[in-house]
C-alpha cells in the first residue's frame, strides 16, 4: 500500500498561527506588513483577465517560526564553540548554522499538555521538570524527537496585547530546559512568543538549548486543536523558509496522526 | 509500525529554491530584501549571551510559492463566478479563496520530466499535450494529484538574469493546461518563474487553471534532484505561509519517496 | 535683515503627495506598506509613559520622488558614457550617479501650467514643445532651473486606479524633452506617475533627460495649490532621502514664494 | 533681488546621515533593508534603453528623522490631553498629531555645540541646563526655534555598534529638557540615536518635550560640518516624508547660512 494511501486516512493538524497586520510579535522583531501590490481590475488583459498580488515585510522570528542554532551565542561563541567574529554581516547574515542548513523536519512529535482542560498558565509561571515529567507520563521521549509545550497561550493570539503581555509570559527556566536536553531531542517548541519564562535577562533556556545543546526552538505554535483531541504523539512535519544566512524563519508545521 | 518508522526510511527531497538578496523574481513582484536586525555582540546579556536576528521583505509570489485561486480573475469574476468587486482591498487583500484557506497539502505527486538527461527547454518552447502525455507514460494521473513539470530551468536559478530571461520562458499553453485540468488535479507546478509559456498577454494557462478550473499553481520549484533520481511518483507535502487575505505565499514543498 | 525674517513672510507650498496603504505606484515598483510596530499601551513605563512607532516598506520610486541619473542607461552606458557593467549589484545598488550624490536642491522653480482652469489633460495627450513654450510665455527658463509641468493629474492621486490608469498617462514625448533640455535645466517634474507620455516602449524622455542630458526627473508632484494661486516662479527646495547606491528616493519638495 | 539670488550665495549644510544596509538603528525599530528590484540589462527596450530601481524597508524612526507628537503618551494621553484610546490602529497608525500634519519647517536654527574641538561626550554624560546655557552664550533662543545639540556622536555613525553602544548614549535629562521647553522652541534635536541620556526607563525627556510641551524631537543628525565651520545660527529647512498616521518619519534637514 502506498504511503499516500496511509496518509489519506491520517488526521492532519495545522500548528501554525496566521499572519495579519497587527499580529503579535516580540517587540525587538520587526512587525508584519501587508498590502496588495495591485487589485483586480487595475489592469485588464486583452481577453479580460486581471490579477492581484501582495507584498509583505516581517522579522524572520515573527509568527510561527523556528530558531536556527546561530540565533544565540555565549561568550562570543556559537554552538560547537565557533567564534562568531568573522561569521556574520548585516547584509549576509550568519555563515554557520543558518536556517537554510536545517533539512526538512519529519520526526516524532510529543505534545506535553501543561493545562489539560484548565485555564492557560499564568504569566509568571515557570514550567518545572516535574511538570514536564508529569505531562510526559507514559510516553518515552526519544533522541531526535520534537517536544511541544502547551501553555494555553495560543488562544490569546488574536489579541496581540494579551499574547505578548509586555513580554511577561510563562515557560520553562533552565531546569526545564535541562530536563528536555537530557533526552537528546531535536527541537522544543511552545504556543508562547518565547520558549522561556520571560522576562529573563540572561535568557538561560535559549542559551542552554541553542548554544550548549544544539537543540532548535519553535515559537508561536497553535497547539489548541491538538490538545483538544488529546493527541500526545504524532508525526511532526515542517520546513522553514530557506533564507540564506538567516537566524530564524517562518514555517507552517503540521502534526500527522495515523 | 508507526508512520514515523515508515518515514524514517523514506527519501525526502527538498523542492524549494533558496531566498537571498538578488534572487530572481518576476518583475512586477517586489524583490526579496534581507538584513540582520542586530549582530551578535551588539548587546551582551548579564551572563554573556548575545543574539542576532533578521528582517525580510518580499512579494508573496517571490521564490518557491503557490498561487491562491484568487490570484487571477476573468471578466471581473473569481473562480466559481464570484464577482471580485467588494471582495478586495489593498490593506486586507482578498476575502475569497485567499491563501490562508488552503489546507495543508499532502497528496500524490507526479513528476513529468520533459527533458530527461537533455538540456533545458528553450525559452520559446510551448509544452504540448503530447509532450505531457509522453512524460506521463505508464503513470495514471488521478483526481487530486499534484503534477510538476520539469523544464530544466531550475538549474538557472542562481543566475537571476538567465532564470527570468526578460520573462521569456518555456511552459504550457492553453492546450497543455486543458490536458492537465481534464485529469482533475489539485495543483500544477514547474521549475520556471511562471507556469505558462511567457510572454502571454492573455495569460491563458493561469486563467484556465486558477479561474476556470480551481487548480492551484506552484512556481520556482527545484526539481533537479528528483529528476536525477528518476523519481516519477511521490508524496507531495507542503503548506504555504498562512497570510490572511493573500493571493499567494511562499512554501517549502517536500517530496517523499517510500 | 536675516534670511529667516524674509522667509517668515514667504508663502510655502508643499509639493508632496502623502504616503498611505493602497496609494498609487507604478506597477513595476513595490507598493507602500505600513503598520505600527507597537501601540500606545502595549508597554507602559515605570512612570506611566508609553510609545507607538511604525514600520514601512516601499519602492524608492514610489510617491513623490526624484530619479538619480543612474536610473536609466542606454546601450549599456550611463550618463557620461560610463559602462554600467561593474557599477551595479543587487545588494549595493549603483556606484555612479546614485541618489546620495545629489546635493540639496535650492533652485529657481518654474511652473508650466498646461491646463489653467481647464480639465486635466487626457490620458493620450503628448505635451508638445509649442504647449511648453506657450505655458512658459513671459518667463525665461535659465540654466539650472527646475521646471514642473502641471497636467492636472495630481487631483487623481487619492484614486490610485484613476491616477495610474493602467499606465496610460499624458506627458511629453522626445520633442518636449528636447525643448526642456535645450534650456539646460537641472530637473524636470510633473504631477503624473511618469514624466513621459506612457506607454512608451522606448522611454525616450527618460533616456533623453537622464542619460543624454544629465537632467533629473521628479514625479508624483502635487502642483494643484501652486496652480490655484497662479504661482509661476518660485524657490524650489528639496533633498531626497540619502540612500546609498539608490537609483531614486522619496523627497518632500517645497515651493517658496517671496 | 529675488530670494534665489540671496540663496545662491548662502552656504548649505546637509544635516542628514546616509541610509545603508547595516546602518545604526535603535533596537526596537526595524532596520533599513535595501536591494535593487532589477539591474540594468535585465530587460532592454526596443531602442536599447534599460533601467534599474530599488526597494527599501525601514522603521519610520530609523536614520535622521523627526518624532511626531503622537510618538509618546503619558497616562494614556497624548499631548493636549487627548486619550489615545480610539485614536490608534496597527493598520492606520495614529489619528491625532501624526507626522503628516507637520507643515514644512523653515525656522531659525541654533546649534549648541557641547564639545567644541574636544572629544565626543562620554556615554554616561547627562547634559545639564548649565551646559546648555554655556553653549548658548550670546545667543537668544526664541519661541519657535529649532535647537540642535552636538555631542560629537555623529562621527560614530559609520560604526553602528559604537553609535548605538547598546543604547548607552549621552543626552539631556529632564532638567535639560525643561530648560529647552522654557524657551518655547518648536523642536529639539541631536546627533545621537535618542534625544535623551539613555538608558532612561521613564524616558523623561521624550515625555516632557513631546507630551507635556508639544515640542518635536529630531534624532541622528549630522552636525559635524556645521560645528567645524563654527556656525551657531542658521535657517533650518526640513520636511518629513508625509506618511499618513505615522508617529515619525525620515527627513533630510538642511541648514542655510546667509
Amino acid at each position: 500500500m502506498a504511503i499516500w494511501d496511509d496518509l489519506a486516512v491520517a488526521r492532519v493538524f495545522d500548528l501554525a498561527q496566521p499572519y495579519f497586520t497587527g499580529m503579535p510579535h516580540y517587540p525587538t522583531h520587526p512587525p508584519f506588513l501587508f498590502s496588495l501590490t495591485k487589485q483586480h481590475g487595475d489592469s485588464v488583459g486583452p481577453q479580460g483577465h486581471s490579477s492581484a498580488a501582495d507584498a509583505i515585510a516581517l522579522g524572520s522570528h515573527v509568527g510561527t517560526h523556528i530558531d536556527a542554532l546561530c540565533h544565540f551565542s555565549h561568550d562570543g561563541k556559537l554552538h560547537g564553540g565557533h567564534p562568531v567574529a568573522g561569521l556574520q554581516s548585516y547584509a549576509g547574515g550568519l555563515r554557520q548554522y543558518s536556517i537554510d542548513t536545517i533539512p526538512p523536519i519529519l520526526r516524532r512529535g510529543i505534545l506535553l499538555d501543561l493545562i489539560g482542560g484548565g485555564p492557560p498558565l499564568s504569566a509568571g509561571h515557570e514550567v518545572t521538570p516535574e511538570e514536564l515529567a508529569e505531562a510526559a507520563r507514559d510516553l518515552q521521549i526519544r533522541r531526535g524527537d520534537i517536544v511541544l509545550l502547551r501553555t494555553g497561550w495560543g488562544r490569546y493570539y488574536s489579541d496581540p496585547r494579551q499574547f505578548i503581555n509586555d513580554t511577561n509570559c510563562p515557560g520553562p527556566g533552565r531546569a526545564g530546559a535541562e530536563w528536555l536536553s537530557a533526552a537528546g531531542i531535536f527541537a522544543a517548541g511552545s504556543d508562547t512568543v518565547a520558549f522561556e519564562k520571560v522576562p529573563a535577562p540572561a535568557m538561560p533556556v535559549h542559551v542552554h538549548l541553542l548554544v550548549e545543546s544544539g537543540i532548535h526552538i519553535i515559537e508561536c505554535l497553535n497547539l489548541e486543536e491538538l490538545a483538544e483531541e488529546r493527541v500526545r504523539e504524532f508525526l511532526f512535519i515542517g520546513a522553514p523558509l530557506k533564507i540564506r544566512g538567516a537566524t530564524g524563519a517562518p514555517l507552517r508545521p503540521l502534526a500527522l496522526v495515523p
